[in-house]
């Protein structure tokens, strides 16, 4: 049997982990939400990622437990550990990626620097926090892609979400852009991280990657590359770790959000590093020695292709797509092409980065409405 | 119900061409030899190749056909082209590749350049063309990887090779090195080429590839390209061509021998090509507009790994090889390391072609007994 990785969840992050699994020939069981999942060619197991029973069954045929996606409780976390399976990212480190509460704390704790912040129990409490400014009110649990995210004026704005557990109320940070710097950590110790990235938000959806992040001076790397591996370490991470930053009208760097998995903003490294983040957090998870992340073009651009109204079949819009950009990657995650879906994303790479950002974007735009 | 690709021959061509499938959301069927194949993960049938019935079934689920060795008998792909099944290569263009004495008429034919050659029904007919020197001999059918080829200096070298059918006697060439020239073609008569590469055989096996082969000059380029564009389109290729050629040291360009398929000496574009042999392959065969093959890097240049009597379970050498050559690429096959077998390849890429040499041997290196 070769090495075993078991992937919870059969979304487009779990799809891309299976081309590297295969070229590295190392298995792949993905368990599943549905019978036609975007990982749907790896899975092993169709089943509620929420039931012990389901999980444990699923662990039992591999070496290493690992994520699609940061939703799997707690208390299946723990049986896992107890029945003696690998899970990397272990249940501790995952917690903060699943509470925002949690992570704020941990962040502050261990030094990193962060938007001031405060936990909000009521409606008197977040208005003061505001104080007759305006600040931005989170869930601390189940958010993603903007959901979960106000940015508000006052606690009527919000008043919806009180009830059932304290709020993450945070300073509305003036920004110049936004940044994201991927860390992968074996159990081991062995850390690898790509250069910084810029990435470019629309509607709280990423929508564009910059790799590296243009103009990112030593400063910036530096203090990126020093956030994510102090968190790395700090709060144990395995596997790939994604830390969003803002970065400050006046040249600070903070930590907006965690990911613990492959993470949109490194997409870019299937096509525009050596090692991608896909094939590095298998490495990552099974403790093997980790791949260079030197970047294999001056400049890498991804642009995210969300469902539109009028989408329907990517596949209908490919020759023309191929024909007018024959050296754009174009990569689809097998799904229906709801509006707003992420369904697929483009990667351009070259020496001009006028000309990736050119060809990128040209590329994605016969998948738009 | 995506585009779908289905491949009869589950062997390491059709597992290369899983990867590129999931990317760009391609569908992906491998009719299998055996439940345990290479191309396993995308296996949707099990069976003879040799059945016609068995292998209808199969491409009744797909958009096309395609092959991942050149073995499907005449007769069954008569029944798929009757069946109104698209199967490309089509069955005239791959009988070239199916019998080397209908490939050397063909060549000669099409004004290409090729050694010497007779077909020899008896052994008086071998030694009439040995004429008392040496020559080539080939079984017409069924080599591969250095079988069914001798090197005789008398009929009585391969006596027991008569009886079913003419041989094929060639020219022992001298040369100076072996090249090969892989094009794709599309149905509607686009055309791409990727560099000549430089392949090194040992003991009839493929055992390393530089791209592009060093110092081809200009004039060397130029034949591979204009004798592999012929074929193509004279033979009526679709997908993958690969022509094994020799570089004379009479400073001639022969053609040795063709495949229409994805080929050892394209490996290196994986890592190496902005579009890969195995994902150009999938799109010429679905007639969709073929990728750039431009070079990802100055040089690559891959190594095979073969199994050797105690290499065992290539994983088991990971750590070492992964932790000494952090930016090779490593490929295995999922195949056992039977001695002599083709189970991987590494590829390394890079500026400066000792360097990448050096770390391409390095990393395979820790395959070898």
């Amino acid at each position: 049997m070769p090495l075993t990785v078991g992937v919870i969840g059969g979304g487009q992050l779990a799809r891309m982990m299976v081309p590297p699994a295969i070229e590295l020939g190392i298995g792949i069981h993905v368990l599943a939400e549905t019978p036609n999942s975007s990982a749907g060619i790896a899975a092993t197991a169709v089943g509620d990622f929420r039931d012990p029973e389901t999980v444990l069954a699923f662990a039992r045929d591999v070496d290493v437990v690992t994520f699609d996606h940061e939703h799997v409780p707690q208390p299946v976390l723990a049986a896992l550990v107890d029945a003696g399976v690998a899970v990397r990212p272990g249940p501790a480190a995952l917690a903060h990626a699943q509470d925002k509460l949690h992570m704020r704390r941990a962040l502050q704790d261990i030094g990193v620097p962060v938007p001031d912040w405060a936990a909000v129990g009521t409606p008197a409490e977040l208005d003061a926090f505001i104080d007759g400014g305006r600040a931005v009110v989170k869930t601390p649990r189940g958010g993603y892609d903007g959901k979960g995210v106000r940015v508000v004026g006052s606690a009527d704005e919000v008043a919806d979400w009180f009830g059932s557990g304290p709020l993450l109320a945070e300073e509305l940070i003036g920004f110049r852009r936004e940044l994201a710097q991927l860390v992968a950590r074996r159990p081991s110790g062995e850390l690898a991280l790509w250069p910084v990235v810029e990435t470019v938000q629309q509607n709280g959806v990423c929508a564009e990657v910059f790799a590296p992040a243009p103009g990112s001076a030593g400063a910036v790397a530096d203090m990126a590359a020093d956030i994510a591996t102090t968190i790395a370490q700090q709060l144990d991470v395995t596997g790939v770790l994604a830390v969003e930053l803002f970065e400050t009208d006046d040249d600070r760097i903070l930590v907006n959000e965690l990911a613990m998995r492959p993470h949109n903003s490194g997409h870019w490294s299937i096509d525009g590093a050596v090692t991608s983040q896909f094939e590095q957090h298998l490495r990552a998870v099974l403790d093997l020695p980790l791949g260079a992340t030197w970047c294999r073009a001056p400049w890498s651009v991804m642009v995210n292709v969300l469902g539109g109204p009028a989408t329907g079949d990517l596949q209908s819009r490919y020759a023309r797509a191929f024909a007018d950009q024959p050296d754009v990657k174009f990569h689809a995650y097998g799904k229906d092409a709801r509006p707003g879906r992420k369904v697929g994303h483009v990667t351009a790479v070259g020496d001009d980065l006028d000309d990736v950002v050119f060809r990128a974007r040209a590329a994605a735009a016969f998948f738009e409405d």
